[in-house]
């Protein structure tokens, strides 16, 4: 069960220059809220917002996943998911949630399920070390681009399969391999069809980010043997929670309202700190979707905004020892959203050593008492020095709580971009990258582009 | 070698509004630039600028560590960090630039030395989940905390210890452990002597985030085979260049200048954005060098100013999908920070596969001429929407880049704070925190902040 406590957004608890009155009074906020609420409703699981019809999808489409699955987890030692962005920041963060903490570091036979790979970079030495650790012959790569033309996740799609080729012939190679990506375009699809390789569609309205709950998370997640079926509960009951038009019972659209009001003054930073490793991913990807959601340039109306809160990616207790001494005494320019597990249903204890007279508050404790007693004194910490937070309370950490997590982080930012009046679902700004990137690797027709970028000249004397 | 390319910071290239006229002109900032600098060089070495010597350690002290690494090095199958911020954020970049990517999978044969786990929390499930994958009869633990008191560095000492005891007796138990610790005070110190455990003495003026270049980090280092004097003969020769009173070819105090301008015109945030899986954690590094040492409250004058530049952690080309959207289309208030490797000695390039004719443009290149384009690309981005950034460039990944790469970050740090008229060195706003959570923990006398903390009175409507 998750629920929001959002106390410390308040006026009445960190005062009025950097608190909210809680009591919405102006029928300007009113309707402005209404009309958001209103906005994101009318098209719930329609166009982009098909997402939301996700945690709905047909059982036995989940039956097929969960069967698929079952088979690469029963025959394959690893697991390799080529993607990046949200092809890769969902499975990672449900992953690592849901798994032992050093996954890949336990043995088969506690593990019962395939190592995990989630590859989302082109660093060489990263690409050369993944051959050095999997057993190629014996692993599945699952090759996850929506468009189909990503250029990262096709150059290790190319270096991979050619191995495979070459190892184990054209036959068995193809069966190493299932691609997840749209149906009809993109240069992946015509690949995966000639060559026969097991394919499963991104539906059209998941956009990457949005996209966790679709087939672009739930095929890793069945091949490593999570319950796809409770994750998907557990978003679904906790949708419906946000489509209940009254801000004081809707924790998704109440937390926006509050993050975009904070943004409105000027409090362009948001820290995502969980107290929990296993919640360590889960950082990043509320960075990529709040990012990429909010950080635009023009509104629905055309009008030049260049708004966006820039997310921050943070774990307790580890970043008290590096960020807290900021949020404390630096500027009032962030918002700071705690996530806590309550039961991590661990009883470890720190134990009173003979002959040893330290720690004696410490002894006798459960390191999950240590861990929670750290939040509250972080938390206490920055509500005193005013600083407006909330926090996201898990009960436990299971398939079913982590749903919950994944439908809160991406209502509230539905709801965000509603409020905020920009195109939640598109990222322009990630385009002239993706020609900058053809026009420095030479593709034909893009000479005028390279043209460009090296006629930036730069100063030999800037370079010290 | 390392070199800034510092050309995108200026108004030549991204214009007047977010660009710095680069020929200084008015006395006053050359006064303020002078002053900083001469700041710094009046206490290199002293005070808490003393780990501004540690490059320049005496040999034999250097010698006796690489021995004594050596013999870990050569017996044990795995070596784990306890410490908390300073105390782990140097190990754990360091070694993940320096070792094999999967360093702890590839095979002891190919490794050659221990495994290495930098155990920087107290999750429950982080810690049991350590002893699942350790061999802990054949471990060593290093325990680090400067002030001997850090709470879940002695929980995890505690933890550990206790087990050692129960499965090897005292006298054995004893050599699986080295206190990294200041001598003649702090919990620890005591406990090390009396149990006789191998200690080593954290020099009075290294602080936690700059004392990596001490025994902090060079002991770890040594025990898996790290080349500990090229990685100070970099950190040396480097700071050596930070000590030229001449801003235009001192990089450190060059970007200095650069950044605080830009904090002063209002940009509040500081990406770090490596383009090398290894130098990930250098993010994290940099992370806390920068918080910690620039977000304070009041200056040396004992003025409220509420300075520091929140620092923000990415990764390219992995972040162009998530972050870069925010940084080419949000709003004017960052400035990032680039970190390029030349050459990662690595080769493997993208193939062309027989029958697929999908990423021609892709087929022939090197993954590094893939990820040096993603760059290029990504800076002109970033550029053309006038975002000020500069790069730091590494001709390769080794000890000796390594140790120029941590003297630049620490050495911009120090000018940085002098520029800002603050104390770099201390953190009081870390100190609320471990009163508040010894008093979450009913520690003896620490009643009354447990009743202040718990005074504050949530209402249960705004938990929903």
């Amino acid at each position: 069960m998750l629920k929001v406590d959002f106390n410390n957004m308040t006026s009445d608890i960190i005062g009025d220059e950097h608190g909210i009155n809680i009591a919405i009074q102006s029928v300007k906020d009113k309707d402005w809220i209404n009309s958001a609420f209103n906005f994101v409703k009318s098209k719930e699981g329609k166009d982009w917002q098909e997402w939301m019809s996700m945690p709905h999808m047909d059982t036995k489409y989940i039956d097929e996943i969960v069967e698929y699955g079952k088979t690469i987890k029963d025959t394959c030692t690893d697991l390799v998911v080529f993607g990046i962005g949200g092809s890769a920041l969902g499975v990672q963060s449900v992953a690592t949630a849901l798994t032992h903490l050093r996954y890949n570091s336990i043995s088969h036979a506690t593990r019962k399920a395939p190592r995990l790979y989630v590859e989302d970079n082109v660093d060489p030495n990263r690409m050369s070390s993944l051959l050095d650790v999997i057993d190629i012959e014996n692993a599945h790569f699952i090759v996850t681009t929506k468009s189909g033309n990503t250029s990262e996740t096709l150059a290790q799609f190319l270096y991979v399969y050619d191995l495979l080729v070459k190892k184990l012939g054209k036959d068995k190679a193809k069966k190493s391999i299932t691609v997840i990506t749209s149906f009809g375009k993109g240069d992946i699809f015509g690949v995966a069809k000639a060559q026969g390789f097991k394919m499963y569609e991104v539906p059209k309205g998941a956009g990457g980010r949005f996209s966790v709950l679709s087939v672009v998370g739930l095929v890793a997640f069945a091949c490593i043997g999570l319950d796809i079926k409770q994750l998907l509960k557990g978003a679904g009951d906790f949708q419906n929670k946000c489509f209940v038009n009254d801000i004081y019972k809707n924790p998704a659209l109440m937390t926006a309202y509050l993050q975009v009001l904070n943004m409105q003054r000027g409090k362009n930073i948001g820290v995502m700190m969980p107290y929990a490793d296993g919640l360590k991913y889960f950082a990043d990807f509320y960075a990529q979707l709040w990012a990429e959601s909010l950080g635009k340039a023009v509104d629905l109306d055309g009008n030049t905004v260049h708004v966006g809160q820039t997310p921050v990616k943070s774990l307790g207790a580890t970043d008290q020892h590096s960020m807290v001494q900021l949020f404390n005494e630096g500027p009032f320019d962030k918002v700071i959203t705690f996530i806590t597990v309550q039961d991590f249903c661990n009883k470890i204890k720190i134990p009173k050593v003979d002959g040893i007279d330290i720690g004696d508050f410490l002894s006798g404790h459960t390191f999950a008492e240590l861990l929670s007693a750290e939040r509250v004194a972080t938390e206490y910490a920055v509500t005193k020095t005013q600083k407006p937070n909330y926090n996201i309370i898990l009960d436990k950490l299971n398939p079913y709580t982590i749903g919950e997590l994944l439908a809160y982080l991406m209502m509230q930012t539905a709801f965000a971009g509603a409020l905020l009046n920009i195109d939640t679902y598109n990222q322009p700004g990630v385009e002239q990258g993706k020609v900058s990137t053809f026009a420095m690797l030479d593709r034909n027709g893009y000479e005028a582009d390279k043209q460009e970028i090296l006629s930036i000249s730069k100063k030999k004397e800037l370079i010290i």
